[in-house]
């Protein structure tokens, strides 16, 4: 568990989670309770990267530029490690109540990752993509595999944060839209990264989709109006942070860039 | 994920959880807002399933009298409907809330579960029997890797149950001493028939743990005094559920007995 939870990466969905609460609340309070759900998503993101590189999924050696989880550990404590990640997730969250989260909103924690990193989200996206993978052939299909595999986790970790953060439901609603368009921005960009991207600075191969034969926005709608879509989503998600009226936006506001333009 | 869970089995562990609510509080509202975390719990004990038969695991063809998850839907699909069931438990414990039980109590019972189906749970005694399968040589060791990977369960469900009923601090720690020995008794009790048991009863093939070299009780004891063992855990676990003071204890004390006394 420890193993592939300190492999690195860009941290980005417990980042999201801190800098939601604090964009809703600029007390630090707010950050700090954020903490232990910051560690649950992360959990979360390991846990599903830890099965997915299994040899009966994606069967890759190299994750974050480390061989992957079963490849030290061998597949049973692979899959073993992914499920006690999985789990401690949620322990995390009820953790955040000792620093003063209400019971009802850590609740609510518990039930929006239970649905957006389960069957109805993570876990659906991951499936529907597997069952598909010979089939994909609609932009409609490759979006939803898209906003499950990705974007959920995205959704979760700003509408976790702005919950600790107390989140009105107007801004909780313009919220989702905005991790919505930016998640789906972010997995578009994944697959730009991996035609054109730089192999070192990635930490694995480029081109690993075209030689699987995944199925990508640049695939279906070729690279110029794939970056395009990049843009507009990225645009359209600022609107929707726009429309949260939060206290404090610009880090949110921040990591939308930073998304859209990143190199890896 | 419904294939697994439609499978059949002895539902024990929802059976505890409904059981234990009505014990404590004989109030039928208990025993019915219970009924999401025995569907929980059910959830939880079939992902365990799932996951422990896959060929990197136990590697079993048959469980229940039918072809094992993988068998049906290959290995990647039962890899995600094992986490789909794990994630989906915490969903099902955040609805007793809409059924009238407390955030407070909802949240304790996340938190149990996260506990007890983890890595200091569950999950950890799969690792320790995985990790030992070549070197469990005392006694100690494999109730470490029974506690963990069988009451842990149930003592979540007793637990849970009690929770759900209103269970004093006082009544929760006998029950859990209940639950803990009970859960050990099962155990024991499966190494037993195992040997001696009836293959059409089962559901499973006898003398597989021989036939994998897996070290059991009746290995370590031999099969006199593992009977013996399972009588005075039994007895001990019921001088445990006397001490909780029940307001209706006679189907805990019914379960234990049946479950001393089972061929299957």
């Amino acid at each position: 568990m420890m193993y592939s939870l300190e492999a690195g990466g860009k941290r980005l969905r417990p980042i999201l989670v801190l800098t939601a609460a604090e964009a809703v609340n600029s007390d630090s309070l707010a950050r700090s309770q954020a903490m232990p759900v910051a560690s649950a998503i992360e959990m979360i993101h390991t846990y599903s990267l830890i099965h997915d590189d299994l040899p009966a999924m994606d069967n890759d050696d190299y994750r974050r530029g480390k061989l992957t989880n079963h490849k030290v550990y061998g597949e049973a404590m692979a899959i073993l490690a992914g499920d006690g990640l999985l789990t401690h997730a949620f322990y995390a969250i009820t953790r955040t109540v000792a620093l003063g989260t209400s019971p009802e909103t850590a609740l609510a924690i518990v039930s929006d990752l239970a649905r957006l990193a389960g069957a109805p989200g993570m876990v659906g996206g991951q499936a529907a993509d597997i069952l598909g993978e010979q089939g994909v052939t609609s932009l409609a299909e490759l979006e939803y595999i898209h906003l499950h595999k990705t974007s959920d986790l995205i959704v979760f970790s700003v509408l976790a944060g702005a919950r600790i953060g107390g989140a009105t439901q107007q801004q909780l609603e313009s919220l989702q839209q905005f991790a919505r368009k930016l998640g789906l921005a972010f997995q578009i960009q994944d697959d730009i990264l991996d035609l054109i991207g730089d192999e070192a600075k990635l930490g694995k191969p480029v081109q690993s989709d075209v030689q699987q034969q995944k199925v990508t926005y640049p695939f279906l709608l070729g690279m110029e109006k794939s970056v395009a879509l990049v843009e507009r989503l990225t645009e359209e998600s600022k609107q929707a942070l726009a429309d949260a009226k939060l206290a404090k936006p610009e880090y949110l506001l921040a990591i939308a860039d930073y998304l859209m333009n990143r190199d890896h």
